[in-house]
């Protein structure tokens, strides 16, 4: 048996996020089957994160184990052959049999994309939250350079969740602005469930001047998801990279 | 009656075109719907480019006539109202009544937008054309400097069209790398039917190695579109902007 790392980018639009649920299409199970296919046996993969339904991926990382003697590139011609054009298979490495995609992952850093202009764009209309009113970008990296360190992310997690320790370590926030769009990024060591979309949601409301920037502490020490804003919706976000030692 | 002076952003993958056909999804179709619903009267729209089917806008322009008394901002707003996600309009302007999208066009913008990527795009399969092999971009932007100028674009116009002057001026050619992504913009003062794909297929030839930079001369003075090279795949194609005075 060997163990291999797959990095794949999707599109989340048409999919009920990456696991598998019976009688939806999930990322999870086009991977499977692709997998099956080439091995002609059951072969399961784990992902680094298991992104929401609407959630993309440039970078989300999966590994499985198979006994079929190909090289990476014959994994990566032989999947993306297979898989629907909405998911694709940029590389498969072999790693050593210790390697789990998601208990061996150090950290990951998901983007935020946003869209400040008057009007709807109907070609980026699932891939980034369209937002008409004017933002205070300013007060927004303001309240998101108080997320950075070490935290209790409880006020950021929806349940339910399978996870039963809230502290995650937040190593950066970065808010930049091209023209029109608005990218946030969040680099961190974990991430708890709809955690970037709950903390966007928020800053949001900072940047609408619904809340000042310094709530975030108050927000956090509150331990309580009502203390927060809004969840952001799923389409603007993106998984870009899993980080490994 | 006004005359007013729409501009449309659309992704132009579920639709046969712009230009209005019986029994198949057109933009015109859509946009001369959502006219009629608010004027309560048979509108139709010109626009001043008819877009192939695929071919995506960030700056169609088309004319329509109403006595509706509405203002720009409530033409703007009932727009996007009513047309599908896909569609959406970012201004409306009064105009002259000697404005007609078409003829009063000085000149266009297209962009075509080339992935020169390993594998293929999970997120951008629609929105431009993914080469896997090297590309030599010098060589490219050698061949399409050769087409600047006032020339007879016979050999890069695919037939049926329904023009008969096959001269254009082509103002500007320029080809830019952003990573991965390679932007070629034209700007002339007309097009010929799938010019732009044409041109982009027969230089993406050059860039493969497959012919020179210099026989885009020969190509022209052919004055045969069996001169030139294959036509590049609708989707990565933009009508970015249309100019007038």
């Amino acid at each position: 048996m060997t163990t291999y790392k797959v990095t794949l980018e999707y599109d989340g639009t048409n999919y009920a996020g990456w696991q598998y649920q019976p009688q939806q299409p999930t990322i999870q199970a086009e991977v499977e089957k692709a997998l099956t296919q080439i091995t002609q046996t059951r072969t399961s993969v784990i992902a680094a994160g298991r992104t929401d339904a609407g959630v993309h991926a440039y970078g989300q990382v999966a590994s499985f184990q198979s006994e079929k003697p190909l090289s990476s590139q014959e994994w990566v011609r032989g999947l993306n052959g297979l898989l629907p054009a909405d998911i694709a298979v940029q590389q498969v490495e072999e790693v050593t049999d210790t390697f789990h995609a998601r208990y061996s992952a150090k950290g990951k850093i998901y983007e935020y994309r946003i869209a400040q202009t008057p009007h709807r764009s109907a070609l980026e209309r699932y891939r980034l939250w369209h937002i008409s009113k004017p933002l205070d970008l300013k007060a927004m990296q303001e309240a998101g350079a108080l997320l950075v360190g070490t935290h209790d992310f409880s006020s950021f997690q929806n349940s339910p969740t399978d996870t039963k320790n809230p502290v995650c370590i937040v190593e950066s926030f970065t808010l930049k602005q091209e023209d029109m769009l608005i990218r946030i990024q969040i680099q961190a060591n974990r991430f708890l469930k709809q955690m970037v979309r709950s903390i966007v949601g928020t800053i949001m409301e900072v940047g609408l001047g619904k809340r000042h920037p310094s709530d975030i502490k108050q927000i956090l020490e509150a331990v309580d998801r009502c203390a927060a804003g809004k969840t952001a919706p799923p389409h603007g976000l993106y998984l870009i990279k899993v980080l490994y030692d």
